[in-house]
């Protein structure tokens, strides 16, 4: 019914995360449309991510370089280190400019149910970073869910035996704060966020 | 921020329609893990649809070939001629099985507000093909907008100057029914669609 070509593209399309068979066909047709000139470029990029995008051999952040941009900016505190799932979180908090230390890729949480064991999402490597680079501070940034408190807590148990065994000065370890954000009418707030807002309240007098 | 082949392709899914911001940055990142080969056929399947696809010289429908496979098909009534839209409307009558005769594809609506008129929609193109191929009757399958309704009146009349002149045997115009889709509420029914129900309405007994 359709022609071959479209089919492809439409099949390509359905690779994609969120996209069904009616979204696929739709995007597929507006590529017809599309000047020469944006479908070589789109055609182009994606091959180009897929060739040139590699993971920063310091922090696991995507770049396109052995060293990421922010790894190799020597502005940023070299002894401060905050632990995220995958890079859009270093995106994220690049986007909005609230911190000025390195980060660590985790690239994964620990899932028993997706067989994700500890082993799987570059610890090792966390912890040699933290030897050679003599990290002072590991903040741990990681969305509060099963498998986030998992892979906070694991981590947490590795460094205070890191602490506990190796010759360099102790790090210290934090986790970003849950709580109620900002904007939000309190009747919205689900009851573990509640409760973990009443553990780690802050005294202000 | 991003590493710049990233930053080109989310310029690039930004440009399909119904792709913001956010969702374009979420479809690079999907690319990354995408296999080669699935990446490979993306990116040529792009190329491919708009280097290869070309409107059919019989009827304006996508093909790959001068002539597309419905007008080759000998199978099909040859007399009988149904006036779309564009080529979605084609496909989705193909797909429901519902029709076995020729298409038109109009390829736009006379559209005053975007600057589209007669002369900008293959309405030449159409007369000539009902002349030419003799066409018994005309089926105007055109959405029930104000632009659309304008265009399947500005083709009746065409068609009724036409019965008037032509030495050919008279073509019979008829549109799609409008009315109440079945398995709907009544209630759910705008006025438009109701009025037009009952115009066409349909003696039972």
């Amino acid at each position: 019914m359709y022609p071959e070509s479209i089919l492809n593209l439409i099949e390509s399309f359905k690779k994609l995360p969120g996209i069904g068979e009616k979204s696929a066909e739709r995007l597929a047709f507006s590529i017809i449309d599309f000047d020469d000139d944006d479908v070589e470029m789109f055609s182009k990029s994606l091959l180009s991510v897929k060739n040139n995008i590699k993971n920063c051999t310091k922090c696991n952040h995507i770049t396109e370089n052995e060293i990421c941009d922010l790894c190799a900016d020597n502005t940023r505190d070299k002894k401060t280190l905050c632990v995220v799932e995958d890079s859009k979180s270093v995106i994220m908090f690049e986007k909005l400019s609230v911190y000025n230390g390195l980060y660590f890729v985790l690239d994964g949480l620990i899932s028993p149910l997706d067989k994700i064991g500890p082993d799987d999402i570059n610890l090792d490597k966390l912890l040699e970073k933290i030897k050679n680079e003599n990290i002072g501070e590991v903040i741990l940034a990681i969305k509060p869910t099963i498998e986030g408190e998992t892979t906070s807590l694991y981590i947490l148990k590795l460094l205070e035996e890191y602490n506990s065994t190796s010759q360099n000065e102790n790090v210290a370890v934090s986790r970003i704060a849950h709580g109620i954000p900002l904007g939000v009418d309190m009747e919205y707030i689900d009851s573990l966020t509640l409760e973990l807002a009443l553990q780690d309240r802050k005294k202000i007098s």
